[in-house]
This record gives C-alpha cells, sequence and structure tokens, in this order.
C-alpha cells in the first residue's frame, strides 16, 4: 500500500527540522537568524537534474553534491562553515523515500563538515530537480581570486581531471571499457561526490594569496584567478598532480590529458602563494591529509596561462573551461 | 540582424555586475562577504515559471517579484534590508534583451529598497526559469511567529485578497469580465507585482510580539503563526481591510470573500501585539502611509483562528491556506 506523501509541513517538520541549527527556529519561522560576530563569507550555488547529476543518482549523494559544490567554495576562500540554507524543487514524481535519503544524505555531511540547516524552501517545479544551496562561513581573512603576484607559486591540492573522466565513464565512453575495475570506480566516484578541501581552508587563510575552487576545469579556472588578479602564469603540465586512475586513462587514451586539464567537477583547491609560504603550506597539507602540489609560477603578463608538455612546448586549449550555461 | 547571446562571462560583468554591493567584490570571486555586525536574518524564497509567475509575464516583474517575496519576509521580521543572492536557472530560449530588461527590474528595486546584489550562480535548465533568492536583513530583534499570548490584538496590513482575486482576473474567471477596468487593473497589479511592507519594519521590531508575511493566505498563515505560538484567536470577518476593488468583486460574486481570506500571494503583514502597543502601532502605520488594522484578538486555546461572520457564525475554511507544493 503506497503511504501518503508528506504535506510540506510534514515535510519540514519530519524530513528536515531534525537538520536544523539553533537559529534556524526548527524551520518553523520565514526567516532564520545567524550568529553575530566577524564578517560572513556567502555563496551559493545549484545543481539540476540532467545539467549537473543524473536523475537517476542515489538522492543522499545528489543532496551530499549540493552541499559539498558550496563547502568547496568556501574553503578556497579560507572559510569554516557556519550553516546553510536549501531551496528544494521537485518534480510531480517525488516520494517520501526519496526524500528520506536525500535528508539522510544532506544530514550526514551537514554534521560531518559542522554546517548544519538554517532554513529554506520547498516548491514544486514541472521542470526537473533543482537544488539551490547558500552556505555561510566566516573567515578571519577571504582569501580572494585576486591576490596573485609575479613571482608566487600556484599549487593545487588533490589531484586534477578524475571527476571529467569519470563524467565520461558514467556515459560510457569507450576508454571507461579498458580502464580496470579500481580505476573506473575510483573515477565514477570523484565525479559523484566531491571531497570539499575544508582541510585546507585554514593554510589558505594563513598563507595564500589567491585562491578559488577548480570547478570549471583547471585551465579555465587558473585563466579566471589570473585575470582577477593582473597576472600570467607557467604551469608544467607534468607536475599537475594525476590520480593512478587517471594516469591509467591517459595511457590508453592520450587525448584525455586535456580533458583532465580542462574538465569540470574536481573541486580541488586552487591557490596561489609567495615562495616564503611553501614550506608552512606543505607543512599544512601533510597535517590535513590533503596533497597540495606545485605545478607553476605566477608571471607578470596578462595572457592567460601557458601549460608547458614535456617536449617544451606550450598547450593551448580550445576550450579551457567547462560550462553548464 | 541577431545579437550574439552573452557568455556566462559577459553575463556576469555587463548585466549583474552594476548591481553588486561592495562586498560583492564586483562578481568576479566564488563568493561574497557581508559586513560584520549584529545577528543577521536570512530568508530564501524561488518563484518558477508556471507556477509562481506566467511564462510571459514581463522580465522585470518576474524579477521584482522574486526579490520582493524575500523583502516581504524581511520585513515580517522586522529586518532592513543587507543584499542578496541571485540564483537563476535559465532555460534554453532566453535572449539577451530578456536578461537587460530583467537585470533592469532588479537594479530599480534593488535601488529602491536599498538592497544590493552580494553575488549568485547562473546555470541553464532543461526546465522553467527559475529565480532563488537568498536576502539577508538586519534587526535589533528578530519578530518570531511563535511570540503571540492570549489577548494581543491580530493586526494586518494593506489589504487581503487582491492578489488571489488578481490570479482568478489573469486567468480569464467570468467575475473579472463584470469588473470596472479601474478594479481589474488593481487586483491584476497586485498580483504581479508585491509591496514588501518594509516601511513598517522598525514598528514590528519595536512592538509585535509575533510577526509573519502573509503569503498562503490570511486563514491558513494566521494559523501557522498560532500553532507556532500556541494559542488561538477570534476574527471578524468584517474587520480584514478589502480594498475597494476586492469589494466590487466580492459583491459580484459572494464566494469570492472565502478566496480573499484563504488565496495566496497577498505579501502584507500579519502581527499581534499586546493592547498596550496599538497606539504605537497606529501612529507609526499612519507615518509610514501603509494602513495597519486590527481583525481580532488572540485567544487561549490551540484550536485554529475562528473567523466570525457579521451573523455570528463561524466560518470554517475548507482549504485555509493556498500551497504551490
Amino acid at each position: 500500500m503506497a503511504e501518503r506523501r508528506f504535506s510540506e509541513d510534514e515535510l519540514i517538520a519530519q524530513i528536515f527540522a531534525p537538520l536544523a541549527a539553533e537559529g534556524g527556529l526548527g524551520l518553523a519561522d520565514d526567516a532564520a537568524v545567524l550568529p553575530a560576530g566577524a564578517e560572513l563569507v556567502v555563496t551559493t550555488d545549484a545543481v539540476i537534474a540532467g545539467v549537473h547529476f543524473f536523475p537517476d543518482d542515489p538522492p543522499a549523494l545528489i543532496a551530499r553534491k549540493a552541499l559539498r559544490v558550496n563547502l568547496s567554495d568556501l574553503a578556497a576562500k579560507g572559510a569554516e562553515p557556519v550553516g546553510f540554507l536549501l531551496t528544494l524543487a521537485l518534480p510531480a514524481d517525488w516520494t517520501n523515500a526519496w526524500l528520506r535519503d536525500f535528508a539522510a544524505g544532506l544530514a550526514a555531511d551537514a554534521r560531518d563538515f559542522a554546517c548544519p540547516l538554517y532554513g529554506g524552501d520547498t516548491t514544486a517545479t514541472p521542470g526537473p530537480l533543482t537544488v539551490s544551496i547558500t552556505a555561510f562561513g566566516r573567515a578571519a581573512r577571504f582569501v580572494p581570486r585576486s591576490g596573485a603576484r609575479p613571482g608566487d607559486l600556484v599549487l593545487v591540492s588533490g589531484t586534477i581531471g578524475d571527476a571529467a573522466l569519470g563524467l565520461g565513464a558514467a556515459r560510457g565512453e569507450p576508454f571507461a571499457g579498458k580502464l580496470g575495475e579500481a580505476a573506473r570506480t575510483h573515477l565514477l566516484g570523484r565525479y559523484r561526490l566531491p571531497q570539499p578541501r575544508l582541510a585546507l581552508a585554514a593554510a589558505l587563510r594563513d598563507h595564500a594569496s589567491a585562491a578559488m575552487d577548480v570547478s570549471d576545469g583547471l585551465a579555465g579556472d587558473l585563466a579566471k584567478l589570473l585575470r582577477a588578479s593582473g597576472a600570467s602564469a607557467l604551469v608544467e603540465i607534468a607536475r599537475v598532480p594525476l590520480s593512478q586512475a587517471a594516469r591509467e586513462a591517459v595511457a590508453l587514451e592520450p587525448a584525455l590529458l586535456e580533458r583532465a586539464l580542462t574538465g569540470g567537477d574536481d573541486y580541488e583547491l586552487l591557490c596561489c602563494a609567495p615562495p616564503s609560504a611553501a614550506a608552512p603550506l606543505e607543512h599544512a597539507a601533510r597535517a590535513s591529509g590533503v596533497a597540495l602540489t606545485e605545478i607553476g609560477v605566477v608571471a607578470a603578463g596578462r595572457e592567460p596561462p601557458a601549460f608547458i608538455g614535456r617536449d617544451g612546448e606550450q598547450s593551448r586549449f580550445e576550450k579551457p573551461s567547462f560550462s553548464h550555461f
């Protein structure tokens, strides 16, 4: 027998209220109260079925991805999470079970990242599932995109390109069939569930001259950061950190290297820092368990970054950035 | 000759950056910085084509409605606007001209309500146009839903039911054809463009025990406020303020009175206050130019509010609240 679907009030009280922050007033008011304090960092990002994830992805993963892409922005600005607001536009075929799983995923990440729910809005939509999240953070210092200076090192966290290759695997591209099982699983997982690098937020706040998260491809996002800073850069492709799985894919199909450097959804941190900060950043990275790899150097000029290959040739990317727009 | 459509970067730099607050960093970063200070009031509401407005509504009106429904929540909490974040999910057929008009409407209201843009997200959607806004406000005191006490007066701002009747007119219901031109225009305008009652925010902050905005119908929203307060209320239907246009509609079709009391989109303020606050509230209302009308009294008990007719009979509403969900 089919369970009656939640009313909007039931949905809020039973499904989302358990996630509420103290200032969220039990999600029973029109607005919420954020704690007083220093400047607040705010960011917002939406994910839409068929654009940012597959409609039949597990609901817990959709919820976690929606929150994590916002947490990744906070991390890049050197901020610690304070909380978030959730706007959920549900297509006609939602079920109670789907919502329970969605909320369970959200609750797990809200707890793990100390980022409780402050409120939101639920509505019907004749279109695809749309999850819009606004996240709040605190930072003693906001790390801008615009602070990179010639001579600064360029660094990235984790590994680059896994998610773009994972999307290819999810779409059943030929290379994926030739990958080992472990590699395919790794790449798919990296596409489906970003890892916001909050463990590095404090190090960025203390040492980075500029930072952003890599969400639309390393080449394009570095170009954006440099444009905001009024600078250029030299990057050595061989130093860009690739996972074992990505190396396996590139060995099968060398053209995939370009996709790794330009594809979206990495959610790694890209930052610049003066050479004097190299040692403390390396120390912080080791302490946090997240690698931070030096890939190049900021240069004077206004050109997009030059990516230098093993042969010394500069690679140019036809489409340096991924766009959902 | 068709103008080339904006790239995402152009759209942000040319269309939305002119609306940016100082802390919005020219919309050229991943996040924004809200000024330090007291507690921050946050609220979020989305509007979707085909659900909250007609897809062919003028873009400037859609933008203003999207912002104003959030400003209405701030007003109800006694808060002054600080700024907002905008998430815009655009269907495939958007044009530069549409976006320019949308931004012009948003800019006009952002200026008039002193509520600048702090950032946002633009994305494509295979579904309908979806505008999700998060608004920030400051209030020396947050006016909750939960503070109403037996003996408090129940008051509403402006007039009730115009928007629900305006929606009927927009849908071409028979009564609309019999209305005078001025009445029809008034009701349609009230549906299309909410008037956030920020002029009363300070008075609510100083005097109201509880408040919310009336967005889903007076009867249902009052029931929500009373539920949060653990109280009941007696309301005299004859005291509920109706516009001349709404009176004209109800005279044509008496059944429309129930729609006025239960239909959505009023965006008026509903508040409770001790009798000692009646005089200062009346004074504040007169000074602001927005009427504040006493319609009943809070009572002990847990029942939904009783709406008393001229005959002394209690009206019961089959569906006391409008829901987009």
